[in-house]
């Protein structure tokens, strides 16, 4: 009896496996313990996954985006090194972020209010009921405010007013690539606080030092400190993955600088270490 | 026209594919440029291929094993770190290694020589030949001696003699699988000077963190030191890899010991951090 599989998800010796398909040159297979959600949203294909390997995990357009096993990584790191960075980060706003880890992490800092503009509210509808463990659940402090909106109109009206602003996007496909280009950038700068920090999602430097070169020449246009940092992880291809922070005033604190916030990943070695990137990838982004 | 393909690699949308399976669970496809070397050896299947990602790599029954793209970063971690926390590494042994990479990083030491002991010639001849970015090519320093044996027989052998032994082998499959066992680590500790120090390939702790358990509850049993230090790599499935370092005498030298290797991954934050394992790895070991 064959039965009608959801798209990126195939039977191979019985097993159901889940292909993910990273620009046509690596082809990642995680074998599928049970399906949760499969949902084509207004803007994409949704899926959370419970994965043998990963715990649950959720899958935009067959990508990847955040599991159990390692979200908290990924989300730790693009919120509490700018966050730390600030001296007083009060007003933060994320772009993206669906699966609600960065805005978790973003609470555990008791003055700021946070804007979460998320384009689709199926991703963090989805990952509040069926990823908790990145997520956080679905209760959250009414210091966070959801916006289910485009997240380039947003940025073009404010001016001035973030501390922060994290660009937690998806690959540079799909609804996330205008979240890519000079104009985007030029317009986070705008809604900045002169003295304030954003971060970005800048992949893996080992298998994309092109597309990062790219993003660090367009905000070097903007910004007097461009920063990137790496950590390693399992969720994403290249295992050594990266954040790059821009800003005119506040470099990325390191070493000597106390941190009190509970995390998973990030521990003093982590802190200390993050933004010496190793020899040979500041060799590829010469 | 069918053409025949060899094991492991298959044709997908007019492109070949190598595909690794991980321990049943993950399936990690690199799109092929080149077949290089395909080799049948009286102990494994050997492949040299040249991937769209990572350059020439080459392949163990099946499983990735080194490469351009990230070759140094591994054989960087398994050799400096002990060398550069024995304070005078002069008798050195590695087991395995048939990248060749250890040994040119070990070489680095000028006071060092090096036993290296591979049970197939196959590997390091076809690294130097195929691979030199990772092995240095064809033409090796006369301190470093090439013994095509078992290398459990030759640790059996050897009485207190080595300064640094260096377990640099594939996965607890095939005939790497003695590598792993109790007995083999008593007879590394019996070969090595009683102030010598041992480290040894432990795989992915997000992935293979029982197996990591048992590996450090083995050398606990042996040794007053066991360390375990984290890098980030995309040759091999978990992003976070990491090394287990054994010794009654030294600990691996941190944040302010000079280091003045030419090194492409290790940088002073690498060497301050590797050891502190993230809080979440910490817990996964417990």
């Amino acid at each position: 009896m064959e039965r009608e599989l959801p798209k990126y998800i195939s039977e191979i010796d019985g097993a159901l496996w889940v292909t993910e398909i990273d620009r046509g040159n690596l082809r990642l297979g995680y074998k599928i313990k049970e399906i949760i959600v499969v949902e084509e949203t207004p803007f994409q294909h949704l899926m959370v996954l419970d994965l043998v390997d990963f715990g649950h995990a959720l899958f935009l357009d067959g990508v990847l985006q955040s599991s159990d096993k390692c979200g908290h990584i990924y989300n730790e790191m693009i919120v509490h090194i700018p966050m730390h960075s600030h001296p007083d980060p009060r007003r933060v706003l994320i772009i993206g972020g669906g699966d609600c880890g960065a805005a978790r992490e973003a609470l555990k800092y008791p003055n700021a209010t946070i804007d979460m503009v998320e384009i689709d509210e199926a991703v963090p509808r989805n990952s509040q009921l069926h990823l908790p463990k990145v997520s956080g659940g679905p209760d959250f402090d009414p210091r966070l405010k959801f916006m289910f909106i485009d997240g380039f109109a947003h940025i073009k009206k404010s001016q001035g007013e973030y501390d922060v602003i994290i660009i937690d996007s998806s690959d540079p496909i799909g609804p996330a690539v205008m979240l890519f280009t000079e104009d985007f950038y030029g317009s986070v700068k705008k809604a900045l606080h002169p003295d304030g920090i954003m971060v970005c999602m800048s992949e893996s430097p080992l298998l994309y030092a092109e597309e990062l070169k790219s993003m660090r020449a367009k905000l070097g246009a903007l910004f007097s400190i461009v920063q990137t940092y790496w950590f390693a992880t399992s969720d994403y291809p290249g295992g050594m993955f990266s954040v790059t922070l821009a800003s005119d005033t506040y470099k990325a604190l390191g070493r000597d600088a106390a941190f009190d916030k509970p995390t998973r990943y990030i521990c003093k070695g982590v802190l200390a270490s993050c933004t010496e990137l190793p020899p040979f990838v500041e060799e590829m982004l010469k």
